[in-house]
C-alpha cells in the first residue's frame, strides 16, 4: 500500500454511449462482476480508504452496488467532462491532505498493480508534476500521441485529428492512456486555466498536460509496451474481448491448482470464485460471484451457479443456485433450482422441478418433484411428496411454514402458511393444510372418492 | 431486380440422398432456416414473381413451408434427372414470356446477388445462348471441368470420370457450378434431344451444354473464382460446415451493431433475427425465426428464442420462448416456457417451470412457479399461485379460461375450462373451480382439515 | 487375439494423489466412461480371459463398476509400489501358465492395439526376457531415459534426477513409457531381489529393467515415436487434455459417417454411442454410455442423454434421458426428465417439466405438462393431464400404478399407489384416487365449489 501522501480518484460518472447502457457504464460486467469491482480490487489494496470516486449517470445505481465505497463518492452534476470532474473533485482531494492523486476510469478493469506501482514510484521519483501511462500501439489510431522532446521528456499530447493535420513526419506509436498521476500543489494551479473551447464544450484533462507543458512544468510519460490492460472499454466489442480475454486465465489456473475443468472453452467462472482442487467442472456452466466449492463438489453440465457455497455435493444437470449454502453429500437437480437463502444440510436431496426460496432444509431431507418452498423451515429427515407447495405470499405479505423433524408430506400437498407441521406427522396427499398439526398425526383433508359409471 | 424477360428456376425436387432425409433435401436447415428460404432470400428481390420452382419428393412439405411460392410450384413426377425437370417446367416456361431463365439448385443457400448479377449481365452482354458460373478449385476432384478453346469461349464440359481417361495433360481447374443462363429460345431446340444414355438413365442439364457446343451454339462460362458459396449441400459436413461460417459472420455483425454476445462461440443466431444495439445476450443460446429483440433486452445463458418479440425484457436461464411477445420490463424464467400465442404485457413475470400457451396476461401479472397457462386471457396485477393449471382440454377440444384484474388465484388450482374468474377474485389454494366465480368473490372447495393420531 | 501363453496385468490399485481423488484413480471418467473401461476396450480383445488386475484402493467401487472383471481382480493390501503389485499377482500369473506378461497401467486410456501388438511380437521376436514401449519426447523431463548400448539394446533406464547428476552430455529424449511385456521364467529370478531403498520406499518394476540388464538378461525397448497415447493421465491437467483430444474425433467420426452434429465444438458424444446416419444433433449436447440413436432422431440443443435407446424421435431442448428407451415418433421435452425404467412406446408425447421413472407409455399416450410418473404401466392412447402425480412412495415402500388404455387423467390429480385405473376411465380433475377406478368409469373426489362474497 502507498503512504498517505498518495490518493485516487476513479471517474465513473458516464453513460458508456457506445455500449449503448441504460445504467451507468462501469456496472457493465465482465463474467457478471461490474468494471468498477475489478478496479476497486485494484486500487483499494494500494490506496486503502484514499480511493474517490466520481460518479454521475445513474449514481443511485453505483450507490447500491458499492456500499463500502458510497462515502467516498463526489457526485458530478451537470457532467462537463473530465477535467471537470476533477474541479468538483478537487475540493475534497485538497481537504484530504494528499500530495498526489492517481485518477484513472473506472472502465479499465485490468489495469495491474505493477503499473500502478510504476505510475507513482518513477513520478515520484522523477519530480513529476504529471506523470501519465503511455502505450505503444501499432495503430495508434484515435488516441492522442506522446509528443517527447529529445531528452525524452513530454512536449504534448496532440489528439489524433490535430496529429494528422501536422507535417507529414514518422507517425508517433506512444500514446496517452489516460491514467495519470498528479501532483496537487502543481495541479492547483492549472485546474481554473481548463477551457471547454472544444466540440463537446467540456473540460478534458488531456489539457492540463498542455497547460503543464507550456508553462515549463515536469510532464512524464511512463511507457508500459503494448499492454491492452491499461485501455478502457468502450464498445461492446471490447467488452465481449475483456471477457473472451479473461476467462481462459482463470480456467487454466483452476486447473493448474488441481481442479477437472471438462468442455473448458464454455465454462465461465468469475474471477472471485473460490475451488477446492479435485472438483469438477463439466461445460456449459457459469459460476459467478463469491461461490465458494469445496473438496468432492461436481457441478455437470448446464448449470448456473452464483453466489453459492457448495460443500462436496453434486450439482446435476440444468439447476440454478443463487445466494444458497448446500452441504456435504447433497444431491441436487437436475432442474432444481436454489434462490437466497437457500440453506441444504448434509445428505438433501433436492431433486427435479423444484424451487426453494429461504428455505432451511435438515439433514436427509428430501424434495424430489415438482415442488416451490418458499420461507419455510423443514428438519431433518422429512420427505416432501411431488406436487407439493408452500402458499407463503397472501397477496400481501410472505408467512412461514416450519416441518417438523421425521414428516411426511404427501404429493400436491398446499400449506397455507403461516402454519406450524410437527414431527413424525403424515400429511396425506391432496391435503390442503391451513391449520397447525401436532407431533405425530396424520393429516387429512380429502373429499370422498366416488367412481360412476361414465 | 432485372425486367421482366429474366426468369429464375429453382431445382428442389431432390431428396438429399447423402444427407439421409426423410423430407426434402431444401428443407434441412442452416440455423434453423431451410436452404430453399436462403435461396428465395437471393432469388425473389431480383426476379420478383418469375421464380419457379420445381419439386418432387415430399412436396406437400414445401407447399406447407412456403405458402408464398406454391403457386409457382411445378411438380416433377417421377423425377428422371435436371435436364427431364427443365422439360417439365418448360411449357410453364414458354408460356411465362420470358426470354432468358437461370437455373439455379436449391441446396446453394449462399448464392450472391453479384453472382447472379454477373451471370445474367455478362450472359446477356455476350449473347449467350447458355452461360453458367464456374470456380476455380484446387482439387476439382468430382466436379465437371471446364475446357475452353483457345479464344476463351467453352467448349465442353467433361464429366471427372471422362476427363481421367483423357489423355495426359494439364488439369483443368475450372469446373461447372451448375448455376445457369439459359435463352429461352436456344434450348427450345435443345431440349427435345436430351437422352438418358448414362448409369443413372436420367436427363441431364450438363447434356444441354454439350448439345450447344455441338451446334456452335455460344456457350460462356462466368468465373467466379473459388467462392465456396456456389456449391450446394450434399453431405453432413458440408451442412455443417456451411453452419459453422455463416454463424460467426452473424454474431460478429450484431457486435459490430452495438449488442454485447458473450461467450460467442457458442451463440447461435438465425439470418432473419433483428436485434436493437444493447441488447446483451450470453451463450450458450439460440435465436432463430424472425425473433426481435428490443432495447435493453437482456437474455442470459441457456435459453432458446424462437420467432418471439423481447421487447426490453430479461430472460433468464434455460428458457424456451416460441412464437410469443414479450413486453417491456418483463421478467421470464429461468426454466419459463413460452408456447405459440403468449403475449406478455408490461412488468409481467413468468417463473420458473411456467408454461404458457395461447395465453394472455395483463400487465404487472404474475405466474412465478410450477404453472400451466393454456387458452387464458389473464387481466392486469392478477397472481397466479403456484401449482395453478387451467384445464383447457376435455379430451376433445380446447375451451377458454379467463381471469379479471387483480384476482388472486391460490396455490393447487385448477381451473376447469371454459371458466370465467371475475376481477378481485380470491381463489383459495387446492380449489377445483368448475363454475364461473362474479367479480370481488371468494370462490373456495375444500374438504376439512382433520389432524388424527397416527 | 494373442495366443494362451500371452496373460497381461493391469495396475489398478492408485488413488491419483494428484487428481484429488476420492476414488480409484481409474475411475476418473473421459466423457463419462472410466479409464478403466478403455483400457479393458483395448486388452480384452487381445488377451480375452488373461487380463488380471490388481486392485487397492476403493477396490469396492472398481467391483461394482467391472462385475466382468472382478473375478480376475487381485487385492493389493497394503500398496508397496508397482514392483509390490507384480509380487502379489505373481502367483496367480504363474499358475495361469502365460508364458509372457503385459503389464500396463489402468490410466493410460488411449493406448492401442498396434502398439500392444508391437511390444509381444517385437518382444517374442527379439527374444527379449524383459521389453517395454519407449517413446521419444522433446522435454523428457520427469520420465525415465534409455540408455542403449552401442548395439542398440538397453543398458538401463536412468530416472531423471540422477541422469542430472550423471557427466554432462547429450540429452537422451527416449524415455520409458512403463508398458512392459515380462518373461515370467526371467522375471521369476528377479522379482524377489526387488528392494524398497528409496525415498518413498516402494518397490518398483522399473528396477527389474535393471536388475535384468546388471544380470545379462536381453531387454528391449520398442520405440513408439511421440505418441502421447501412452502416457497416463496423472493430473487434471492431463485428464481435460485427453478429453479434449478423443471428442472431436469421435464427433468428427460420426459427420463421416452421416451424422448431422450441429455446433459440434460443444457436443460430447461417447465412445459406446451408436448413432444411425442422418440423426441430427444440435450442441451444446451430451451422449453417453450405451446410448443408441436410430434414424430419424433429432436432439436438440442444451440435452443429456445416457445409455438410453431413441428410435427416431425428437429430443427437445433441455431434456434429460438416462437408462430409458423412446419409441419412433416420440416427442419428448423440452424440459422432460426420464430417469432408469421408462420405456415409451410409439407416438409418446413427454412434454415440459414431466419426470418417468419407471414407468411404461403405450402407444399414442400423452403427459404433456408437470406431471410425475414414477412405477407406473400406462395404457394406449391415455391422456395424463397437468399436474398429475403418481403417489408411489409411502415412506417405506415404491408401489405401482396401472392406468388403462384410453383413459384420461383430469389435471392435479394424485393417484395414490397400489392403485389400478381401468380403460377408458375418466379422472376429474383434483382427485386423490386411493381406490381402484373400474373399465369406464367416472371418477371424482371433489368439494364443492362456494362463491362467496369477499
Amino acid at each position: 500500500m502507498f503512504d498517505a501522501s498518495i490518493g485516487a480518484l476513479i471517474l465513473a460518472g458516464g453513460k458508456g454511449t457506445r455500449l449503448y447502457s441504460t445504467r451507468p457504464k462501469v456496472l457493465q460486467t465482465i463474467l457478471e462482476t461490474p468494471l468498477l469491482e475489478y478496479v476497486y480490487a485494484r486500487f483499494d489494496p494500494l490506496f486503502g480508504k484514499r480511493v474517490w470516486t466520481i460518479v454521475g449517470f445513474g449514481h443511485e445505481a453505483l450507490e447500491t452496488a458499492f456500499p463500502h465505497a458510497k462515502e467516498r463518492f463526489i457526485l458530478q452534476s451537470p457532467q462537463r467532462g473530465t477535467g471537470h470532474a476533477l474541479q468538483v473533485a478537487w475540493p475534497t482531494i485538497r481537504n484530504s491532505g494528499v500530495s498526489h492523486l492517481v485518477v484513472a476510469n473506472g472502465d479499465t478493469p485490468f489495469v495491474s498493480e505493477q503499473a500502478l506501482e510504476d505510475l507513482v514510484n518513477l513520478g515520484l521519483e522523477e519530480n513529476a508534476d504529471i506523470a501519465f501511462l503511455s502505450i505503444v500501439m501499432d495503430d495508434p489510431g484515435s488516441y492522442g500521441r506522446v509528443v517527447r522532446k529529445s531528452n525524452g521528456s513530454v512536449s504534448a499530447i496532440v489528439e489524433a485529428r490535430d496529429f494528422e493535420r501536422m507535417d507529414p513526419g514518422d507517425e508517433i506509436h506512444e500514446v496517452n492512456s489516460g491514467i495519470y498521476l498528479l501532483r496537487v500543489d502543481a495541479v492547483n494551479k492549472l485546474l481554473p486555466l481548463l477551457t471547454d473551447d472544444n466540440a463537446q464544450q467540456e473540460l478534458y484533462i488531456t489539457q492540463l498536460v498542455d497547460l503543464a507543458c507550456s508553462t515549463g512544468m515536469r510532464v512524464v510519460a511512463i511507457e508500459q509496451g503494448d499492454g491492452p490492460e491499461l485501455f478502457g472499454i468502450n464498445t461492446p466489442q471490447e467488452l465481449v474481448d475483456a471477457e473472451n480475454r479473461l476467462c481462459p486465465h482463470i480456467v487454466q489456473d483452476w486447473i493448474d491448482q488441481g481442479v477437472i475443468i471438462r468442455n473448458r472453452e464454455v465454462v465461465r467462472i468469475g474471477p472471485k470464485v473460490e475451488l477446492a482442487p479435485g472438483v469438477d467442472i463439466t461445460g456449459p456452466c457459469e459460476i459467478y460471484g463469491h461461490s465458494v466449492l469445496g473438496p468432492g463438489t461436481r457441478v455437470h453440465s448446464h448449470c448456473r451457479i452464483e453466489n453459492s457455497q457448495l460443500n462436496g455435493c453434486q450439482v446435476h444437470s440444468f439447476s440454478h443456485i443463487h445466494n444458497a449454502q448446500v452441504g456435504k453429500d447433497c444431491s441436487v437437480g437436475p432442474y432444481a433450482r436454489l434462490r437466497p437463502g437457500t440453506v441444504l444440510d448434509r445428505d438433501v436431496r433436492v431433486g427435479n422441478f423444484v424451487e426453494i426460496k429461504k428455505g432451511v432444509m435438515g439433514e436427509g431431507s428430501k424434495a424430489s418433484h415438482l415442488t416451490y418452498i418458499g420461507d419455510a423451515v423443514i428438519g431433518k429427515g422429512v420427505n416432501i411428496g411431488a406436487g407439493t407447495i408452500t402458499c407463503n405470499y397472501d397477496g400481501t405479505n410472505k408467512h412461514m411454514t416450519h416441518i417438523g423433524d421425521g414428516s411426511f408430506i404427501g404429493s400436491n400437498t398446499a400449506m397455507v402458511a403461516p402454519v406450524r407441521i410437527g414431527r413424525d406427522v403424515l400429511v396425506g396427499a391432496g391435503t390442503v393444510v391451513t391449520k397447525d398439526v401436532p407431533d405425530e398425526s396424520l393429516c387429512i383433508a380429502r373429499a370422498k372418492q366416488k367412481n360412476l359409471k361414465r
